[in-house]
């Protein structure tokens, strides 16, 4: 180790370039460092996990559509000949912005710049009970341990006999009417109709109840009324209890109090009620703002700050036009103000000043089943099979890897044409 | 409940049929409950897991070559439609033959007859060290586990400046020169040629040894010298270090001790030398035989009883010409056995004899790599280019499921071509 860089991982050396140290491989992380290839900076990207995440289509792998592997891709394999990137996995532990230098689950590293994109967690709002018992869908251990809840709960109601229990091990409830809430929704309901009845002919599917709570009086809230309205109107016909205006006071893992006074018996409750960001502990609490998100100026400089930058979920830009309480916490402004971040740190680098940030919000989607899907697009707005066709489309063309492509799209014609959803497997030792 | 039959899982009710309950649904359970529907039994088939699994194609996972989901198969998709099938998830605790009923994790239930089809588990003969330390080749979970070490353990070799502790970290051992172990060695050594070089440009890639240890003086001791000495042919060019005539004495978890008094430091050992049965508790120890298998008459009946049945792996035929120590622990005999059995109990019901089983030995097969795999058929024998497509052929002819056929072979024929080996991820919580 060289002595005037006394905080580096081990095995890492400087290679006479400013050493820029990304955080997380999500959205904005992945697409700031593709774009920094070849620059005149080292990258270095930390992530917990050895691959990056598409978080939209977590809700398959968790009700058995996909696979894990078609929706995650090894950071390696992205950066492969690509020799100014290098990609090292732990997990940050602390930043001290004074020594330019972050600590990490496998040493300490100095930075010249620093990126926080660390994105988001689920947000329980200090519901510690539901925080304890309920199950979340952000990420690929979240997903497959619904995937084996559910069929868990499936195999558990063959065994009950007692009407009441049987009931409440297949009943699910989402908490949450955002697009992951449809989405699982509409999925749980596609495995109600196609599925199950034929795994479990001892069981009477009509006894298994999907319940959608949303505390908005309207569903999609980011989405026009006419998406919302008919979002409603196709999970009710696919049978999702849809309860609007209903909010979730408490939950043991048995129970579910709404703040109505009900209470529903319920196994199994999926939390996608919202997200907070997740920032870095070492920051100044003037750099934070609300909901935990790293304040930050138009270049996504984190306010006190010229070397640390924050992008996605987890940066809080006020100054935008129109998005006064920040950017929406989803995929489209994450990658954006990655790209756009990259472009930044070239033209820092040729000694050229910085050029502010601006969204570009394209619209948003959501699908609810097989052909039933809303799509806003600006000024544009239609639903059904059409919106479906987009939404697979955007989906596919955002996916990472062409490998990941061509099997997540056969999975998808396959499902098609067989009604079927393939991967019902509980992997793991047994219980 | 009825009360003639007080011994029964809740919920499953008798449908006025003789009773077969099937415990384990590998390779022979399989074949047996496939070949009883519609047959005038009830048929309950018992499983710790939710799926058949694969196990020749299990090493391909665990090298990231075949995702989990292609190699396994849920029983209940399987059985869909098939009224006098039932499954049920579950571990099977205890036998008790004079009430011809068992004990399971789920519950006690009575059967008319029993069949024994729980297969084999990793054998270290005793060596508490080894089985503490090792990791196995014989369920999806072993290969999972074996996946995310050897991704994490060059995720560690990187931090890593101790040249010692890194080669460490970067060797393999694997114990046992059977089929799994000249497969997972030659899958390694692909690895090292093909995708480590370009996902860990820092390492040095020549440091990395993959030794395969066997206790015999020949690789793939049931197959021809010929075959045994392409595949020490293929290996060699591969760079493995095969060692013959080498037993291990005890290994640590650092360091492994040869019979020969030499040391290696390894943090990495695969246990792929011997596989025992897996019996049910409760059977009278003179039903039992060697390596813990079941002792069966030509009919596959366990000796001393006439209700209790044993196929497979576990079953232990000593009866059958040519076979004086029972057929050998692979899937032929098993799935030849399951065929039979269930025919045999279809002649019962028919009030005729039963007729004794004669295993047909169509032969063994091996690969080593691409364009590289060695075939004993009865009489033939070839190597190579032309050994490795009967390989894959017959692999993808016995995977269970139309669906994962096709995506194991895109898998292949993508691999093929990109030299790749796509499903590098570490799944599961970080460490």
């Amino acid at each position: 180790m060289e002595p005037d860089t006394p905080h580096q991982l081990p095995g890492l050396a400087s290679i006479g370039l400013p050493r820029i140290v990304v955080v997380g491989g999500g959205f904005g992380g992945l697409e700031l460092v593709k774009k920094l290839v070849r620059a005149p900076y080292q990258v270095v990207l930390i992530d917990k996990h050895n691959h990056h995440t598409f978080q939209p289509l977590l809700y398959q792998v968790a009700t058995s559509g996909l696979e894990t592997s078609s929706i995650v891709f090894p950071f390696r394999k992205r950066f492969q000949h690509k020799s100014n990137i290098y990609f090292r996995m732990g997990e940050v532990i602390h930043v001290h912005p004074e020594q330019k230098r972050i600590d990490t689950s496998i040493g300490s590293i100095d930075y010249d710049y620093l990126v926080i994109a660390t994105g988001a967690v689920t947000n329980f709002y200090g519901m510690k009970d539901a925080e304890q018992h309920a199950l979340g869908m952000k990420s690929i251990v979240d997903a497959i341990k619904l995937r084996n809840t559910i069929i868990r709960n499936f195999e558990q109601a063959l065994l009950t006999t007692d009407r009441i229990k049987r009931n409440a091990l297949m009943d699910f409830m989402i908490v949450g009417g955002g697009p992951t809430g449809v989405e699982l929704a509409g999925a749980l309901a596609e495995l109600k109709k196609h599925v199950f009845p034929k795994d479990y002919p001892e069981l009477q599917l009509d006894d298994m109840d999907i319940y959608l709570v949303e505390a908005a009086p309207k569903l999609l809230g980011s989405m026009s009324a006419q998406a919302s309205e008919k979002a409603l109107e196709y999970l009710n016909k696919m049978g999702v209890k849809v309860m609007l205006n209903t909010a979730v006071k408490s939950y043991n893992g048995e129970e579910v109090l709404l703040a109505s006074g009900e209470k529903l018996l319920c196994k199994t409750l999926i939390w996608t009620a919202g997200v907070r960001a997740n920032p870095l502990p070492g920051l100044p609490p003037e750099s934070l703002t609300r909901n935990g998100r790293c304040r930050v100026d138009a270049y996504n400089r984190v306010v006190g700050f010229d070397n640390i930058f924050a992008i996605g979920d987890v940066a809080c830009m006020e100054g935008d036009p129109g998005w006064k309480n920040g950017h929406p916490m989803v995929a489209p402004p994450a990658m954006q103000q990655g790209r756009w971040l990259a472009k930044n740190f070239i033209r820092m680098a040729k000694g050229k000043s910085l050029k502010p940030f601006r969204y570009f919000d394209k619209g948003t989607m959501a699908t609810v089943g097989r052909n039933k899907a809303v799509v806003d697009l600006r000024g544009l707005r239609f639903q059904g099979f059409f919106a479906w066709y987009i939404w697979m489309f955007v989906h596919l063309l955002y996916l990472i890897g062409f490998r990941n492509k061509i099997f997540v799209f056969l999975n998808w014609i396959w499902s098609y044409f067989s009604y079927d959803k393939s991967n019902r497997l509980i992997i793991g030792r047994p219980q």
